[in-house]
């Protein structure tokens, strides 16, 4: 049976997989990315998974390509350059070193373009030409597809929404010390630095008073919300008014169809969606208003990040 | 000889003109738009231009069709919807109404969608897949090509780039009263804007404390800046720090090799160049710095929204 080996690197997990045609991930297993200093042994590991993946399965394997979804890479380039949340600095020349140890197609891509294209071949964005997906969890991440083709730019580095400035430079810092970053507001962790901010600015009595922002997690905000709690409410609006305001102006760039969001801050529901849709509606060119859907993943689950990057493969077999 | 008639519909001029495959403009002429109340008035006026242009023309002329660039325009649709600068309220089918006039193959698409797919074929964008096309005059206009082709957006009206907000909703107004929107401020008429907020800013003394604002012109705006007159070198830095945060945003986006600027404030020449040029870098993203050049259109001139209207048909043909 033909299949392809979708691997996820991230910060924490690396997460691999053995993905069929119609997007069914047969096998799966993670480890840890940050044990391994070394890129080499990283990369013999992988394949000692794969091996692994392919010997559990009752039937023989030919496995006809590997994709990689990773934070910061560059298609064009088959590397990863300067991730803040990885160990190996510079550019990593991921597809050169990975075909010494396997000898199959390989690509490799920014873990949400490689999402956008799972929602496409695997999710709800089937025969759809223009969309977008916004991954929301550490950061904000974005996958862009224009005229039915993911947008990967000149070397593969377009999509960096989350590191867009709407503050004309004088709001949050990112990680990547991007001043007003759109990330630092619309993300998981976005939601946790509004939250201290609302209890900055605000003196309403909340549970968070009491909880550090080290200890502060997206459930607790969402089930504070639950119970009325004021500072997780106007949290979640406020996230939900610059999100909406975000895909406002995306829409006026490419004007999608739909947009698909997945992520940690998703898990979240109606509390940032309702907001989000009546935002999102109200800062919209008159010229899109009621044109454009705000979704959720078709992708939703353990195997979402698998199957994009299993995706790099499998499009180019069609 | 086959020839396009390229059309550019302005609020203010209409115009057009006969072009060969090669981009050039062998006959042209304008008339006022807003002479004409009637849309088929106005459209039977264009077929009579366009006999007229023939006519003058020495030889044979075979039509092969007729590309049209205007505000507001949808591709998909064949309408121009809401135009703020045009009398025809509503959305106007153009190339339904057209075609009872004229019977060739008929395109209509933004104007700054019409000037990129000009740059690509006539001008400086030729073998270029991923760039933008930035248009400075009364507004902010946008053409956006990636993966070698225009984005158009589900029903045509990508690209609208002068209307989104990076002031988390609390900026200047636009035309289209989008709080925030970028043309309110980058543009020739958000240079004059500028002008104003600088000299209620500061003190100093300026040769347009003597100017009423209906009486401003960006040329001399212009000529102040080289006579080192601070409030023009501070309307200069102020527009070309939000333009050079804006071009550092795109780029986030498609991450396109070069951006093409064309129309009325690149005509202040160094004085906005020489700082966009400097913000920009600043404000790009690591992955990106460097990488990114800012040009000017290689279709200024008269001809070059009548050329960039002709593309539409002519790249067709290819």
């Amino acid at each position: 049976m033909d299949l392809v080996a979708g691997i996820d690197i991230g910060g924490t997990k690396t997460k691999i997989g053995l993905v069929a045609k119609n997007g069914d991930c047969l096998q799966q297993s993670f480890f840890r990315t940050q044990e391994f200093e070394n890129f080499d042994d990283f990369l013999i590991r992988i394949k000692t998974e794969i091996e692994a993946l392919e010997a559990k399965l009752d039937f023989p394997v030919n496995l006809i390509g590997c994709g990689i979804g990773a934070p910061n890479a560059s298609s064009r380039n088959g590397t990863i350059e300067n991730a803040a949340n990885l160990k190996w600095k510079g550019s990593v020349p991921v597809l050169e070193k990975f075909k010494q140890h396997l000898d199959v197609p390989m690509r490799i891509m920014n873990d949400a373009s490689a999402a956008a294209l799972g929602e496409m071949l695997f999710g709800n964005a089937k025969n759809m030409n223009d969309f977008i997906v916004i991954t929301l969890g550490t950061g904000l991440g974005a996958g862009i597809v224009a005229n039915g083709k993911l947008i990967e730019g000149y070397d593969g580095f377009a999509g960096e929404l989350g590191h867009i400035d709407m503050t004309l430079g004088d709001g949050r810092l990112t990680g990547l010390n991007v001043r007003g970053g759109l990330e630092a507001y619309v993300s998981a962790t976005g939601l946790k630095r509004t939250v201290l901010y609302m209890l900055c600015k605000y003196m309403d009595e909340s549970r968070f008073r009491d909880v550090a922002y080290n200890d502060l997690h997206g459930e607790d905000i969402t089930k504070a919300a639950e119970e009325g709690d004021p500072i997780a409410l106007k949290a979640f609006d406020y996230t939900a008014k610059i999100m909406g305001l975000a895909l406002a102006n995306f829409t006026a760039f490419t004007q999608p169809r739909a947009f698909f969001l997945m992520g940690g801050l998703v898990n979240s529901g109606k509390w940032i969606l309702d907001p989000l849709q009546t935002y999102f509606e109200d800062y919209l060119l008159e010229v899109y208003k009621g044109k454009v859907k705000i979704l959720t993943s078709g992708m939703e689950g353990k195997t979402a990040a698998i199957c994009g990057a299993a995706a790099l493969i499998w499009e180019e077999q069609n």
